[in-house]
């Protein structure tokens, strides 16, 4: 079923599926070309990228993206060719990276799409290594997991294009890299291959002991792409000051169980994904210590003001103590409880 | 049962609480004043604070801080004054602060020792507002929450002394600020005199609907002090982009169940807190799309290099399209995953 200078070829989304998408999901249907007017070019799809985020938009849960509609063209990154245009800056036959979804043809205005010029080497890269897997991988490693040199990083679905590029990324940066990936062959590639450290097959047995063994001095970033056993294997091993970039859940993206069951813990690394959230644990003096005059000023100002109340519950007796403070953890006080020693 | 210049009463750690510290946990004891030395000083403690942390320090399981040893003294941040110097910069009567631990008589070298002077107006405030309390809610309020005008803030255990500050330099900073505490008389003192726009009885019923009533725009920043239900009723209110200061999961300090069960997501936060972790959420062009260049540029040369490797899976056939993303979701592809449109 090759391309058609006269036929549009298009998967629409037919049923959201529950669970793992099936034949019911999407459609393919034919559409007339259409034809470009003042300002607008046509372009024919050479390539298109397949990325697992492409299962959030099949669903209509709330996420950061709107859902592709029931009948809409799947959305998708596309390498495609200029077949006509009337637009500046583009020509018939330049290369160019659009986002236009799972069809063969677009009428675009050129917005958002990137000239790649008539004759680039390896054009589907610009949906890999040098597109957004690529920039996935080195962004969420080089700007949230920063690692040092001589630090650990494991990187789940290690051949994938996010994960080989952020391990081989650590490697460059002087890292311990160690993958996790489905099957020997993969994991062979990405040791033998992308040069990673160790690489462990979470399909064979003993996750968590295997990976514990490849970790010996912990894991300091984890790239999440995938969630589920692979995450509750890393989370033993995280170091203190961990940084987990979340980029992805993939062993989530089909789950239908509700996040009230024992996948509440998945449920919040979606959550965190979903809403771009930032959970960061923090021991106040270790990072926070040197704001102190800062803070006193500030806060001393606000109570002197009466802007800022403060309530204590003070407690005489060192004797009382256990007893004081058991009711504080049942949070029997009101306000902060002290204890006074002098005045019993 | 009053303080003496000769008896040095002591609460020592008598055995590790299961749970909730009972009556054998500590064990009060009396030993002898201890007499200073030269560069020594003797302190005898005025206020001892007491604070959610110290169960941790009961505890032998790991975290940020070593345990208190079986038979050694609790330890406890003091408001203390000085008896006796032979330390330059410390005098007799001196008002200082210090981390003396659960008993009357310390002797110090002066290291992390505060002097607060001969008079201080309410010397136990540097137990509280003043101090270690006070930072925890302005650091990490300001620093890590970073509220801006007009968003919603949600602080658990609103009228301890974390949370009180709060939720107070939230409303100074022009915030809508819901507390939740336990019981009507919390909630009356949050909203009527601290100044709250609502507070919620996580001990009434209905704690997810009052929540959600009093959150209409949803919450931006969850200031954590809490965890269990509180955690779980905020979460699904948190909007985009909220931040989640990991203080304090007080309702978690006695727990004794297994992380494996339904607390799972519960053992997730206290690691987050545990090890400082940072968890963000990132959406890699909404965040990065600046650093497009940079990164071409450097990826790039490393691939030109032969320093990193790029594999992909390329699949002819835009029909071939569907089976191909469910294959990629089970983890089938070996590589970047790309449809060819032009070459069938």
């Amino acid at each position: 079923m090759p391309q058609s200078d006269t036929v549009n070829r298009q998967w629409i989304l037919n049923r959201r599926p529950k669970g793992e998408p099936d034949a019911d999901t999407l459609k393919l249907i034919e559409t007339d070309v259409p034809q470009p007017g003042p300002g607008e070019m046509l372009l024919r799809a050479e390539y298109l990228s397949l990325d697992p985020y492409m299962r959030g938009r099949m669903s209509d849960a709330p996420s950061y993206a709107e859902p592709v509609e029931i009948g809409g063209v799947m959305v998708g990154g596309t390498v495609s060719r200029v077949v006509a245009s009337q637009l500046d800056g583009f020509a018939e036959g330049d290369w160019v990276l659009n986002f236009g979804g799972w069809q063969d043809y677009t009428l675009s205005d050129g917005t958002e799409v990137t000239n790649l010029g008539k004759n680039p080497d390896n054009p589907s890269w610009a949906l890999g290594a040098l597109g957004m897997p690529g920039l996935t991988a080195w962004a969420g490693l080089t700007k949230i997991g920063q690692p040092k040199p001589g630090e650990t990083i494991a990187v789940a679905a290690a051949t994938g294009p996010v994960g080989a590029t952020v391990g081989q990324i650590g490697k460059i940066l002087g890292c311990r890299v160690v993958g996790i990936a489905g099957g020997p062959e993969k994991c062979s590639y990405a040791v033998e291959t992308l040069g990673f450290d160790a690489c462990i097959d979470h399909k064979a047995d003993n996750l968590k002991e295997n990976l514990a063994e490849a970790t010996p001095d912990g894991i300091d970033v984890y790239f999440e792409n995938v969630g589920g056993k692979v995450l509750n294997a890393v989370l033993p091993r995280l170091n203190d000051h961990a940084r987990i970039p979340v980029c992805g859940l993939v062993s989530q993206y089909n789950a239908t169980s509700l996040p009230d069951g024992p996948d509440r813990l998945n449920w919040l690394m979606s959550q965190i994904l979903i809403k771009r959230m930032t959970l960061r644990g923090f021991i106040v003096f270790e990072e926070f210590g040197q704001y102190y005059n800062e803070f006193a000023s500030e806060v001393g100002g606000w109570i002197r003001d009466g802007k800022l109340h403060y309530r204590e519950e003070v407690i005489d007796g060192l004797e009382n103590a256990p007893n004081a403070f058991a009711g504080l953890l049942r949070g029997e006080n009101f306000g902060k409880r002290v204890i006074r020693l002098g005045k019993d």
